[in-house]
């Protein structure tokens, strides 16, 4: 998922002084009510070598009070601490009640540099997220507040920079053979991340990803989700009770939140001539897969999520147009009925998994859980936070099984949508397909975007991961599913 | 664990008609309760071949509203259902709010059946472990209530039955091949079972073990666990605020309760011509072994715990009499400092841990966290509960390391205790070992014992078993304790 997020955002020099100075002042105050209620606070970075980890945490610590925290380097374990399991260095190193430890670097360097450094086995990587995980769940259980930052720059933004650093004689030395030699393994090191990502992602010890291309932008992200996470702590520490219910703290600015929509470029666009003949051959070739998948009894599944109208129903159509209808079905989903309200709300999706051999496609799915749910209040954010591990929970086990797992999300921009609605109302035997509910939906398109983002991320994993299609240009959008679900089933095949 | 298990309970006839008939009634209300707070309920029993579950499963729902409640029997998966993940199966049976399911046999069969007789790999059993575990949170998580039985018999018991079972012409059939064959591979399947029970407790789904050569009393147990666990989850839901430090309802009475160590023999003796020797051949042979393990940088971590008086610092010096005191540390665990006090609980155990080669002794440790801080109410309850799986995550992270973790329980019966205090208080130079808060500790030795027998059940694993010490004769403790040590260190050194 990180491929996709938007790099290019950035804050003027202007905006990021005025924001500053008022970020630095509520900070400040915010350690010092952390430290009379006796909080402790974990602020770890990780990141691409030249992201800037240095510079970011010396701009989050000149505001804070120097008695009130300390800053770890975390370097490969030395003798003594190669003598002991790997986190025993990490948890000596835990602050006490109200104060702050930063780690530059962290207990992550297991899942990224030995990793791929040192060619782990995938038993002891595995092993390491379980130890990660049980640590900061110890940690948040016993009160601490944990912030993990990934600082993410792209691979060509990093040679830029250690271009840049080797061609100053003053700066030269920084750049060391290890670093060059992370650079041309980024490909691997990108796998890693995202790995870490989703195996150690967690409502007691989110990720936050930062976009490092913008030293203001990262700058103002980093503080805002510090500030943040703070008040909601404070909050929740000093009023329990008051707060149930009520409004809790905003979090960060909708503007500083990972985008991958934003970098999504709906303009592409198909000609209906290339369109018509490749669309034949896909979905001859669907079939041919459709019966290899029964022989060698491979379940598969396929989400489609989009926004209304983004064309999910055609899409479907073309996909199936050709296929076995005793190897596959369509379960479309809309609210849950009487029975299914009163089981778990994955009891329903359960029950329709496909077995082994055959093809379920959900139009939309258990990802309303949280999109539509969480907006409208269906359930707690206790309920939809939880959700996103339930989910992975869920396909983690199907892919385990020998499933496939593809997730769609076709995405249009709201100007299409406009006119897709418009064009729904004045086209009669179309009519029916547009509601005021589709109208409401699109008023709160902003808190849909959030709620899908984050979705997008928190889900994204190596046994499932999402497709983001382009569908402004439906023909495109029917021609790249049929490519994904081709491409990947020949690869399992081989 | 559980073969330390005292099977011998029973219940008397006339004891049993009395109390079940109150039982039934209150279980009958207990389940429209359920049913009117929409609470769905999960049963299951898993346990030993003969071990009763047909019968005991009678026993329950008989007083229950058949409406309500279904009894699902697992059997191995047929062919529709070897076409999905094995959770599936389970997945569609779970009950819908307000209905209790009931399950003869379960999920668990994977990590029983299939471990065993299918020889699954390492990996499978741990993915099947976590899939379970992760099922069960979120059907707990999502309002279930589970309870989880597992029904045990010693080999001898089950070989009486069965054969008692092919002796009758009427129940021969009832005895298949596959019985006799798990019956010859019952020291398998115990191995087996006791990870299962280590791997799978939790504190959202919880196992019960039932002693199970009597029938009257392993009725009595489950009908006590399954309305402890609804009274309490009722509670919870009808008042959530209200009971917050108010005294919970009060579980199941502890004459039910599994019990270790009454099962124990605390009047084994050595006599003291055979002791001398044998100390100082283990002494010299110990002194042996602690270079060894420097040489080969095994980490050793030997924690005494046990009854006031029960000779845990005597016990300890005559372990290290003869070390290398470079090799070596004892560690005096008593109540946590100021600097301490400020960070988790666990902190200062992780600062104290050995490094690779070295032996730490600790006299007391991180389990007063479930013993005096639980009875003192020093934490609180979800954190004593939440500190059995903190501590074997702790010594699991410890194992993995490549650390031998010891536990020595030392046993002393209550008459012991009493005369060593006595003997203490009229001995001058031992005047200072008793204090008012030995006396005061004694008084609450009956709560003592629940958390003990609690701690020993959930948190002896293979990777950190305990090992109870019979204490009454010192001799013979000290022995033991020395026998423990060199065996396992021999043991891994082959």
């Amino acid at each position: 998922m990180l491929e996709n997020i938007d790099l290019t955002r950035e804050v003027q020099k202007k905006d990021y002084k005025a924001q500053k100075d008022v970020l630095d002042i509520r900070l400040a105050a915010l350690q010092r009510r952390a430290l009379e209620l006796k909080i402790p606070v974990i602020v770890l970075f990780e990141g691409w070598d030249a992201a800037g980890k240095g510079t970011l945490i010396n701009d989050l610590i000149l505001p804070l009070d120097p008695r009130g925290f300390t800053v770890h380097s975390t370097l490969p374990p030395n003798e003594e601490e190669r003598l002991r399991p790997f986190l025993w260095r990490f948890w000596i190193k835990t602050p006490p009640a109200g104060r702050i430890g930063i780690f530059d670097r962290s207990w992550y360097r297991v899942l990224l540099n030995d990793r791929v450094d040192a060619d782990l086995p995938g038993k002891a990587v595995r092993r390491a997220a379980r130890d990660i995980s049980s640590f900061e769940r110890q940690l948040s259980d016993g009160g601490a507040v944990l912030i993990k930052f990934f600082l993410h720059i792209s691979k060509s933004e990093q040679k830029r920079r250690l271009a840049k650093l080797r061609a100053d004689r003053l700066t030269r030395w920084r750049v060391t053979k290890e670093d060059l030699k992370r650079h041309r393994q980024y490909a691997e090191y990108l796998e890693a991340t995202e790995d870490m990502l989703a195996d150690t992602d967690s409502d007691f010890a989110p990720w936050t990803v930062v976009e490092a291309h913008d030293r203001r932008f990262a700058s103002l992200k980093i503080f805002n989700t510090v500030i943040a996470r703070l008040e909601r702590r404070i909050e929740e520490t000093v009023k329990p009770r008051r707060t149930r219910g009520r409004k809790k703290a905003p979090g960060i600015p909708e503007k500083l939140r990972v985008s991958i929509l934003d970098g999504v470029d709906v303009s592409v666009t198909l000609p209906r001539e290339k369109y018509k003949d490749r669309l034949n051959a896909l979905q001859k070739r669907v079939r041919e897969l459709e019966h290899e998948i029964y022989m060698r009894r491979i379940p598969v599944v396929i989400v489609y999520e989009g926004w209304d109208a983004a064309g999910k129903g055609g899409n479907i159509r073309r996909l199936t147009r050709n296929l076995d209808p005793r190897g596959y079905e369509v379960v479309p989903v809309a609210a849950p009925n009487d029975i299914e309200k009163a089981h778990h709300y994955l009891w329903r999706f359960w029950t329709e998994m496909p077995k082994a051999g055959h093809i379920t496609i959900f139009d939309r799915s258990w990802y309303g859980r949280v999109m539509v749910e969480r907006i409208e209040g269906f359930c707690t954010e206790a309920e939809w936070r939880r959700a996103y591990r339930e989910i992975n929970e869920m396909e983690q086990h199907m892919a385990d099984f020998g499933a496939l797992v593809f997730k769609f999300w076709l995405h249009i921009d709201p100007a299409e949508q406009l006119r897709r609605f418009r064009s729904r109302e004045q086209t009669p035997h179309k009519e029916w397909k547009i509601t005021d509910e589709d109208w409401r939906n699109r008023k709160k398109a902003r808190q849909y975007k959030t709620a899908i983002e984050e979705m997008l991320f928190r889900t994204s994993t190596r046994y499932a991961p999402w497709t983001i299609v382009e569908s402004n240009c439906k023909r495109h959008a029917r021609i790249k599913v049929l490519d994904t679900v081709i491409d990947r089933i020949e690869r399992r095949l081989r």
